[in-house]
């Protein structure tokens, strides 16, 4: 039987604006004997995304906010290290969405069994073979309707979402790829590592003249991360026809003083033009065609990608607050390394 | 050979902000003899619709704008005096494209003749069986995809397209259909008349709140012919998977501040809607199944309608910046009838 003790990050207040350390605590679970039926899964890495600051208001949406005074919930990659159901054997690789914990023991219904690639790290199934990527491919594909031979623009391009939209939206045969991010070096990665044909810093000269610069002809597809004057600039250069995937507004997530409002909305009257908001979760049945589709990929070569690690489940908040920043590129995961001091003892 | 002149209102200036008188001329044209293949028509009635005022700005869209000193296009029924064609027989009933003048001369081609129907005016032809009435078919049933059993919102729901709007969800089996109007007025008839479970006046009271009263359980499908704030409005108060047909924005176009910009884009995503922008231009494909479908339910007394009739060409501007304030019930027409006042001569 394996004794040990659970940390965990818990919502401690609702935050009003930026989240701040003090709306999250630390709480250390002594863990009981399994149950008949569960399994003992110790963290690698979990996943801090810009949806879990919706999940924090106690606002109705897609997904229930979080509980306060419960763990904040999110993805998680891990290992069995103990288990007493016969579906998951001790060793296995597992994804879960028990968040933010080093440890986690529940049922083993709650975690799904996933191969070990050699030389790709387990915090690839939180990204380029986890959600995240499922998010571009069904954003791109399935909600944009992307065809080929589209232009397709995409801000905060070099997120964890944004560098797989541009690079599928390559394989895919777009006739030009565009982005946005908010450093210098970001954009370079863009050109230079995702293969984007254009990428432009919004933070550095005016959205809508860098768009039209970048795109003479207009877009035929926006995948909008951002929201407010992205989404506004992205209707001022579609091309008649076009179609947006709202995944996200991260621009909006912590204001105040109320949302940015949306110009040109006349735009989508005129030019014909379809918006469509999802969530992935929505869209899991695209999950084996995406999996199929992306190893394929992944094995021929044809995705990079980068990730942002923050060590330390004391350090959540931290990397949660810096994605929201932007201060990732890539995927942004929190390695929670506790393996070692687990001490199995059957 | 018939003799006689067109009376024609002209472009003379491109409006900023609201059109004036000083915005337009008159001309009086001498008609020549009919050429081979043409066709002299005198216009019953001539239609002012929302969507001119964008033709009178010289920007990109759908439809190119109107020419500066020429006629003002736009549909018109009217019945063909003499004819130089032997597809189109003199005393037919003809829809056209040719706008603001009393008498057109043009070739047969330029003309659909349409069937006489008893006690149906000829301006039926403009509204409710025309292009009017074909708007709120296919922005419902193809745009917005309405099913049975939705909630349906519309704005400017006393207008020409949307008195139709409503009509057509009741009698595919909405759950609740809700209508926005800006007078009292207006606001009785859509109850009373045509049908609408539920109607509010938005100058007299708070958008939102007035749509969550008449929609406490949200809605499904918003038909958009307002903008700005009606479309804040709608998505604040959609459910999950909520669908938009976005048709115009007549509270739009006369500002010379900008637009307003609609908040509440985030709900986008976390309800999962799409919104869809349309002109009927790119519908036209589904004309025969309409006049089908709105044949029958007119023909068994199911579908009501208004029309604000005003008389005289000299008055077709007049007539369309009242329909721009909002001063029709139903489909604003101008009745130009010269008919008794032009001699055939053969």
């Amino acid at each position: 039987m394996t004794t040990g003790t659970s940390t965990q990050i818990q919502l401690a207040a609702r935050p009003t604006g930026w989240p701040t350390a003090a709306d999250f605590s630390t709480a250390v679970i002594d863990l009981p004997d399994l149950a008949a039926g569960q399994v003992r899964v110790v963290n690698d890495f979990i996943s801090v995304d810009p949806y879990m600051r919706g999940r924090m208001n106690d606002v109705k949406s897609y997904i229930p906010p979080f509980v306060l005074g419960e763990t904040m919930g999110g993805g998680a990659v891990g290992r069995v290290v103990e288990s007493a159901a016969e579906s998951v054997a001790v060793g296995s690789l597992v994804v879960h969405q028990y968040g933010w914990r080093d440890v986690v023991q529940e049922d083993a219904a709650g975690f799904r069994v996933v191969p070990e690639i050699p030389n790709v790290p387990s915090s690839a199934y939180l990204g380029v073979l986890g959600m995240t990527a499922l998010t571009a491919y069904v954003g791109l594909l399935e909600v944009a309707r992307f065809k080929e031979g589209d232009t397709v623009f995409v801000s905060g391009a070099a997120g964890a979402v944004g560098s797989m939209v541009g690079q599928i939206a390559r394989l895919k045969g777009a006739a030009r790829v565009i982005g946005s991010a908010g450093t210098d070096e970001k954009v370079a990665l863009l050109t230079e590592k995702y293969g984007f044909d254009a990428a432009f810093n919004y933070k550095t000269g005016d959205l809508a003249t860098q768009l039209a610069e970048a795109a003479p002809e207009g877009i035929d597809v926006y995948f909008d991360n951002v929201g407010g004057d992205h989404l506004s600039a992205a209707l001022g250069a579609f091309k008649d026809g076009g179609r947006a995937a709202l995944c996200g507004a991260i621009s909006q997530m912590n204001r105040t003083d109320g949302p940015t409002g949306v110009q040109n909305m006349v735009n989508i009257v005129t030019r014909g033009l379809t918006l469509t908001g999802f969530t992935v979760g929505n869209y899991l049945a695209h999950f084996p065609a995406f999996t199929e589709q992306m190893g394929a990929w992944f094995a021929a070569g044809d995705i990079v990608f980068d990730e942002t690690v923050v060590d330390g489940i004391e350090n959540s908040v931290d990397a949660f607050l810096g994605m929201l920043r932007g201060e990732n590129t890539g995927k942004m995961v929190v390695k929670t390394s506790v393996l070692e001091s687990t001490t199995a003892a059957s």
